[in-house]
């Protein structure tokens, strides 16, 4: 049988090996990291020097970073009214862009009337004029844009984006959870007040992630109360193991373990092979991307009986994102920059990592072009375009 | 240096090696768990195979089974207003025993308002009386009250407490963290509507948790919204490695594995040990309690010197509750019995697991033996009682 090739790295990424050995040695210390005896401060030291990796990972201090159980954690206990920042007024309401993932997208615990969706462009960027004027009238916002899209890998222009929220008094949340190991992120450039990160996209355990929160900070509201672990900002047993594994990944992120050249020169061929068909349509190829994804579409394809055909072939690909329990929807990031449904009902999401080599590119457009002459219905449905 | 002896079973247990090895094999799935191809399908199957095994170490169906982030997410997720049996009205206050852990007695996402706190007798026993008199004025309450208190080990009446809760209309919520792995638990007997259980307190990974919710139910209203995970009642990419290990030790102390009769045997010792010195208090003493736990006090003792005195000898216990980021406080549950505060203060907790050996018993009352004499400060105050 030949070698699975899995160019889904979006979805997850494989468990690095550093990450393993960091889990395998917290599972020696039998203590609770609340503890007060030995073995209680032998856990609490594995947590704080993960948190000291991660901070360094983002450019934060350690005590800005909160551990969470993943990047939807750390978006909902963000997205909460309230917060403000030192001598600010608290935000109100709620401004998300419309190609959130769908943990900012589901807008916390805003009410719904609180919140307002920012469009984007036919590149899924955000419109910055079209955001001053949202923000212009009414109380002061959390503004939640995400740093590169878990689609179409494009990179929104947070930074000047942070400018006019501060410009408004609000304040600015950046979901980099798919964009963290893929670019070098740094809080402080960014300027953003909340940035939310995940281990498993990087290479550590599914279930851990982080909130960075900007200093000078009043909230979030706690999301899980009770205990007064992470500074009394999230309640609960750590997950000392994941958290060991989440630092030794953000060790290896910081120190360019992603990569990326590589990865970057592995996508551009693949989207070449890929765009030898005309009707191919690569998402939001004029925009600064992520070097590892390729969201592309083709009329009359039908992402979910592609993503299988795929699969049989030994691929693992997606449609759009994975975060829907299995269910194959039509992309509402593709929807949201002006395609059809038919357009977004096809778009099939390739993402490399740095395991990724060129005979796994070889191997995926060898299925493509076996796959895409029955996959592709030959029809004179036009797409109806907004644009 | 001699061996440590760990006597903290109830802030948290060593790791098994089923748990670990389960773990471990989870390690290589490369795949999240919502993608449809032949990776994602795989995490997919770890995750199912351990729900199966938690369901049945509670006596519940998997689909009752929430994973969560942990014991206090499984609790704040309970803790909602909203929740209704099929057909029953919407529960729309919270009642809390007054000895619950502290994300419990934080009261989830109800109002502070809308909390009336329980008060215990002197053993730590709710009194269904005075539950009666409380859910006899007001609207449908969820009622929460621990199984086994994590303090004192006293095992609450659950099921004549369930039949009081559901006669008037409410709900009841089964805290069973500390109690699960060290007594039978059996959903179906307790007759109780939620019940939250961790895996870090029977040798499985810390982090890991769940929420078992009652057939027909709607609710609780969901707190990670976001992706369509565990059946769109708990979003975010789930645990993978974690929940496996879950998994794995729910299975071992399905089958007896947390060696309840040879702990009880040693609790004994232990606790005829201590109370050789005449004015040693064994809190919770006359009612049925888990069979590893010891909370103990002393009048003119102080806990947090006691715990470092034990640590310095090689002994780890704790100070009631250790979820309090490592700060030593008077015990709640304590004074929720009816001690003066200088019990409160007094309050050791040594707790017992399936590795706890004879000889760390003799070693425990060997130290206390050497530090009773010097902890124990001899003062004329005398205790102020409440009964």
């Amino acid at each position: 049988m030949r070698e699975r090739v899995y160019l889904d790295w979006n979805a997850t990424a494989p468990l690095r090996p550093e990450a393993r050995a960091a889990m395998a040695s917290a599972w020696e210390l039998v203590g609770n990291p609340s503890s007060v005896h030995a073995e209680g401060r032998q856990a609490r030291r594995v947590i704080e020097d993960a948190r000291a990796e991660v901070a360094r990972a983002v450019g934060a201090e350690p005590r800005q970073v909160v551990f969470t159980s993943g990047g939807t954690e750390a978006n909902v206990l963000a997205l909460v009214p309230g917060s403000a920042r030192k001598g600010g007024v608290p935000v109100e309401r709620l401004v998300v862009s419309a190609v959130e993932h769908p943990s900012v997208m589901a807008a916390g615990r805003f009410a719904p009337e609180a919140v307002t969706v920012l469009d984007v462009d036919r590149n899924g960027v955000i419109d910055l004029a079209r955001l001053r004027a949202l923000l212009a009238v009414g109380p002061p916002a959390l503004v939640a844009v995400m740093l590169a899209n878990n689609e179409t890998g494009a990179i929104q222009p947070i930074a000047d984006i942070a400018h006019v929220v501060h410009e408004f008094g609000g304040l600015l949340h950046v979901d980099a959870v798919q964009a963290f190991g893929r670019m070098d992120i740094d809080i402080k450039s960014l300027k953003t007040d909340f940035l939310s990160i995940s281990a498993h996209k990087i290479g550590g355990p599914k279930g851990v992630g982080a909130l960075v929160i900007g200093e000078d900070m009043t909230g979030p509201e706690p999301l899980l109360r009770g205990g007064g672990q992470e500074l009394s900002r999230r309640a609960g047993t750590e997950n000392v193991a994941g958290i060991a594994g989440f630092g030794a990944a953000a060790k290896v992120a910081s120190e360019g373990g992603g990569a990326m050249a590589e990865v970057a020169r592995l996508r551009q061929r693949l989207e070449a092979g890929l765009r030898e068909r005309n009707d191919v349509i690569v998402f939001s190829r004029d925009v600064p991307r992520l070097p590892n994804t390729i969201l592309f579409g083709v009329p009359g394809l039908r992402a979910e009986t592609a993503v299988i055909g795929f699969d049989l072939e030994g691929i693992s690909v997606s449609s759009g994102a994975a975060c829907s329990s299995g269910k194959v929807q039509p992309s509402h990031v593709v929807a949201a920059m002006g395609y059809g449904p038919e357009l977004a009902r096809s778009a099939i999401r390739l993402s490399l990592g740095w395991l990724t080599t060129e005979k796994d590119v070889d191997r995926c457009l060898e299925a493509w072009k076996k796959l895409a002459g029955t996959l592709v219905k030959q029809n004179d449905e036009t797409e109806v375009e907004r644009f």
